[in-house]
């Protein structure tokens, strides 16, 4: 693994940040900066994939295979990873084919990966476990990842935000609350969360089974899910995925002059809406001591505004 | 101060990153990450206008007046303090006038500060005291800050990036490295480094006279300018202010790809160009230990890009 730290000049352990969060319920907010891990190398994707790519090695395979919409983070982070290992990758996208004006699939392309476009219909498929049978039979030396890299290899690798955080923070946090796209992450840190820490996940993502997609990350195993000190929220989704509106935009552009902190549409900036919202309910205890984690995933603001106008201030 | 602390959320101590840079040559190099005081509260500005601000308070002053060119890190960040502290302020700026393809200008507007366009010929007289003497009287209400935020209140505030770096190393570096425009956090630097570290300056600009450049800094005084553990590089400015290379660019997109760090091209491009030179060149002792300070200025490729084409990939 060694070689993999030293390819990336990964900044490991991600810096711990105190925000200076003034409010009359004596809550202390700190964040765990996972977008400086690196500028391309998402945080919360480096996680994930971390053991993916060690497994990758492990199996002796000779190329990667990914799926992911067309402003993926997991597609962003991985073409790179590939590119500096020289692993040739494919990468099965959803949509209409290659637009040169989409930064994500500009960069992707940069970086020598083959793409492939699938429909939104076909790409259905790719979390159909028949599907992914046969193309492991079509490219028997691939390493195949799944859509957002959250396989229960992610697992470990998550689970490291924890140990750092531990490290970290002077006090044991009363809250770390995440994000949730696919999931892997959450699970990851889910796996080792101590008893006397609460974890809050906010859920991205309208109507997610999130039991048994977390089970599914779990290989089927439901042993973790028996904890009683977890909690996902599904209040602030915003319609769904990479859903929004003026209210979201306009909280991730003054967070931005307010606390120096960059959000972005799809993850991070719901979650913290919704952490400050959560602060105003009174759901967090007076005077606790809150971590949330910023996975990065800012490449997105480029393809939002590139869809929408530019909605965020960079 | 406190108060100016808790209005912006500033990160500081800003944090101290280990590269991974891997020479045969045994250097350890370490970045001081100013750029991430604040996400548009550019680092060495922050350093130069703390006093300034400061300053501005004591003197019971009612509007800030500065000057800049188009694509200004020092009216970009100023637009923002302003407007956090409800400063009524004038800028003065180098250009034909206001254009909303210029994402500096534009963001400057919506920071609500009231814009003075000047000819290049023109903007040549702000460097001259008769001048600043007569704007003065215009508005005596004002406090002005000179180009760049370089005076002498520039040198307290940008001394503290010392303290910080020596806290926060396990041992005392070697090498201290920054990028010189206006010549104030240098200055500030250099005004309180030990005589143990030598402080290298890597100059943005072609042809200036920085030992009178910097004596002006220290209001007349030249007394810190005899010190011997000093020096200034002249060797990368690629041909003048906001001049590049296609190697330049090179360098600073594969940078960003290798080390994770993203340079602008005016300062922290050139000075890492060079410091990589340097090191090839043997510049520096074998075995030592260097610190460069990333002073933000981010914004920037906004411009360049806009200018240029999409040249540096973000």
């Amino acid at each position: 693994m060694d070689r993999f730290y030293d390819n990336f000049n990964l900044w490991l352990p991600s810096p711990l940040q105190k925000i200076n969060f003034s409010n009359n319920k004596g809550i202390s907010v700190f964040v765990k900066r996972d977008d400086l891990i690196h500028h391309d190398i998402s945080g919360n994707k480096f996680r994930k994939l971390k053991y993916n790519i060690k497994e990758f090695y492990r199996q002796n395979k000779k190329q990667i295979i990914a799926f992911g919409g067309a402003f993926s983070n997991l597609l962003y982070t991985l073409s790179l990873m590939c590119r500096q290992m020289n692993i040739p990758a494919i990468f099965y996208i959803r949509g209409d084919g290659f637009d040169n004006n989409n930064p994500t699939l500009r960069y992707i392309k940069s970086n020598g990966v083959k793409m492939v476009f699938m429909s939104r219909t076909a790409f259905r498929n790719i979390r159909n476990s028949e599907f992914l049978e046969k193309l492991q039979l079509q490219y028997p030396d691939a390493y195949i990842i799944p859509e957002g890299g959250s396989n229960s290899f992610a697992v470990p690798g998550s689970a490291e935000i924890l140990d750092e955080i531990l490290e970290q923070m002077n006090e044991v946090p009363d809250y770390i609350v995440m994000d949730l796209g696919t999931g892997g992450t959450f699970a990851g840190v889910l796996s080792k969360i101590p008893e006397n820490i609460k974890l809050i996940g906010i859920s991205a993502i309208k109507g997610v089974d999130w039991y048994n997609t977390l089970k599914k990350i779990y290989d089927g195993e439901d042993k973790l899910l028996k904890k009683q000190n977890w909690d996902i929220i599904e209040d602030y989704h915003f319609g769904g995925f990479a859903r929004f509106d003026d209210a979201l935009i306009d909280f991730i552009n003054n967070y931005k002059s307010k606390y120096g902190i960059l959000l972005e549409p799809v993850y991070s900036g719901k979650m913290v809406f919704g952490i400050h919202e959560l602060i105003n309910k009174d759901y967090f205890e007076k005077g606790s001591k809150l971590v949330w984690i910023h996975g990065g995933g800012l490449q997105g603001i480029y393809g939002f505004n590139y869809l929408h106008g530019e909605r965020i201030w960079l």
